[in-house]
């Protein structure tokens, strides 16, 4: 608009000149002056943020990642600019995947691969992100258009494909196998797949991916009646996969197209879908920049606020082969795990060792002490390490008096060989 | 713009007309088309959603309202169209009040009243809402022009004040007090506050503005260093008041502009932020069209997932003069309360005695029956009314075991005074 503008100046500037009445001049200089007010109400017309090189934690009103970079000064975060390496896929753009998508555009992540097949429609209002202007367009461009404006920095990668067709589940394989945005080793060439879709078939597409490419995902879901929802944390092999504990109706084998009846939409919310999105992201971030606890599911029952939480482990018996094949590597490199978390271990109590010698704070005010976890109680309470508080009896013994057994009369006895257990075995039952 | 680019079109026709030079005709002829062009241009600008008369239930993609109006066929909302009714107050656009603000209109509220001073900055990029061409307009400027794209049928009202101050905090009032929207008999002219702030001084101001107006009101906030965030509930009399439990660094007098470091910016993330915009929402809407649970307090822990809830009574020593009145409005209206309570409580159960007549499933493929908590179960496994399932034993006796103690060889003995109770205890003793 601006060259158009600019080339009319020069219009009627050559025509000024060319123009041998000098009583036209002043119709020339007021189309002149409007050309001038037109310029500049195009110029009020949006300009771009500029791209950033690096992350500053400089306290200006100008710099966008201030309020991120602060979270290192707090605390939070060790290195808040790593972000920046992390590649995010995000597959269906709706009422929880566009706000997980510029929640992380905003937050600076490296890169987005957004995966949707279908358009904005008005309908879709009643949630956050897309924009009545932005009605026809599919939500893959609508999103770029978007999360581009709001943060230059970020690569949006944009897949305007159905994951269930074959076509779509071959382009969604190989967007994840790419390792050109950051050169690795092993894995996909994501970081993190983010499943914000609304239905099971296109859950299991994931899931079989995420199986095959053995490819840390979460799951997303809010209810048909709009006020609940949850996340899900899967890692292939450790954790329950979506076809380990298949839901009823899929189990007694229902289509569940056939349960979707005409002229019903389901119900939905901008504040539920929003809570979701929020607990996902909160929980890419804790995941991808190693603070705080992943939740390996998290539920939100809106009507009493209530957020239930569990842990799924794997069913040996799952359905899902690249499942299966998982779980094995995950019980094979079980050793392996044991020797880097005993290693991790010492070294922390080695650098806690040698950190000792300083005290940590030097005002005492309450005069409280640390009592070292393994130094043997002085308490006269009994003989157990973990002693409960008063009036609290145990119904099982603990751990540690299982591997100990203390047979009466027999303190100290050393256990050399299985026979040795044995005898001591007899002489229990004999008492 | 079209309106210059029209004008512009008029007087290179006039000029045209005047120019006795043919040759000059294709100058102008070519300056024509540039108009034309420039009109194209400008009239790609987008157009705006038009408004709604009555919201309809109407499954098409057409109709922004359908999902929302499903919470009525879901059974979740009574009526949802009363929400074109209410008037909520947002005080605060930031990065919880912005997002609260576009979940609201995009429900459809009746009214929004928007109170900030601030302008939006580049910093402010890390929360959801604000778009970088935004920078520099004010908040509430910012605010209506997204809000009223979003949803042309909400009613906004924006007032570009400090409630801190002496003349922001007259405006506030008044504008809380205007009845003009939906005229009441009692009570304010809104429906709810939402506090939105960052401080506790403006928070304490609206606490007094609404102990004065006897406005129920909810609380927000978010923790400095990003990863926490709560709402609130607060009834004038009937809860806590937000002077009735003064935090520490205040009730030991020190100002908090002094706990403010120069150059240190607190943390902020979009997550956290869309999280208690979200929660404070969907209180907000369970609180207007009465349906769930609305939460007194809600804390949100993001490291562990921790949502905290409790409830806080009124100090009866609370230090505002507003809160003590209404405290004692409170226990004085205790009486009429009752009785509305009982006359409910009687009409809800004639309601359910007649409905009692129509059994609610005709469907019944799984023979299940209702039994009647009243009557003595007929079951054979014990005399304990609530048998365990298989396997399970319990550590301690029931509550109803408690309450007939059985002796061995002492069955349906009737204990009748305490008398009796010594002699059977002394029984069991001598066993």
């Amino acid at each position: 608009m601006e060259v158009e503008l600019k080339e009319m100046l020069d219009d009627l500037l050559s025509l000024r000149q060319s123009l041998s009445d000098p009583s036209l001049h002043a119709s020339i200089d007021q189309m002149q002056l409007r050309v001038d007010r037109l310029t500049h109400l195009a110029k009020s017309v949006p300009v771009r943020r500029t791209k950033v090189k690096d992350m500053s934690a400089e306290v200006v009103d100008t710099n966008p990642y201030s309020r991120l970079m602060a979270l290192q000064r707090m605390g939070i975060v060790e290195n808040y600019e790593r972000i920046r390496e992390f590649s995010v896929a995000i597959v269906g753009i709706g009422g929880v995947g566009s706000v997980a998508a510029e929640m992380l555009t905003r937050c600076g992540i490296g890169r987005l691969l957004l995966y949707d097949y279908d358009k904005v429609e008005l309908a879709n209002m009643n949630r956050l992100f897309f924009r009545p202007e932005q009605v026809g367009m599919t939500k893959t461009d609508a999103a770029v258009q978007t999360l581009s404006d709001i943060n230059p920095d970020v690569v949006l990668e944009s897949y305007t494909l159905n994951i269930t067709t074959v076509q779509g589940f071959e382009t969604f394989m190989s967007s994840l196998e790419n390792k050109t945005f950051c050169s690795r080793k092993e894995g996909s060439g994501v970081d993190l797949v983010l499943s914000c879709v609304d239905n099971y078939e296109a859950r299991m597409v994931v899931n079989q991916a995420c199986n095959e490419l053995n490819q840390t995902w979460m799951e997303s879901g809010v209810s048909e009646d709009a006020v609940s929802g949850h996340i899900q944390l899967l890692i292939p092999g450790e954790t329950a996969c979506f076809a380990c504990a298949p839901p009823l109706v899929v189990a007694s084998g229902v289509d569940e197209r056939t349960l979707k009846r005409e002229g019903v939409c389901a119900a939905s919310l901008p504040t539920t879908m929003g809570v979701v999105a929020g607990l996902l992201v909160q929980n890419t971030l804790k995941f991808l920049l190693g603070f705080g606890h992943v939740s390996p599911y998290l539920g939100y029952s809106s009507l009493k606020d209530f957020f239930p939480t569990m842990a799924m482990k794997p069913n040996p018996q799952c359905s899902n082969a690249a499942c299966l094949e998982r779980q094995k590597e995950y019980i094979l490199a079980k050793p392996a795990r044991d020797a880097a978390a005993k290693a991790k271990m010492e070294a922390e109590a080695s650098a806690a060792a040698s950190a000792g010698d300083v005290p940590l704070h030097v005002d005492n005010e309450w005069d409280i002490s640390v009592i070292d976890d393994n130094e043997p109680e002085k308490s006269t309470c009994g003989t157990s390490s973990d002693a409960l508080p008063e009036g609290l009896t145990r119904e099982l013994p603990s751990a540690d008096e299982y591997q100990k057994p203390q047979p009466s009369g027999a303190t100290d006895t050393t256990i050399d060989d299985l026979e040795d257990l044995r005898r001591q075995l007899d002489a229990l039952n004999a008492d």
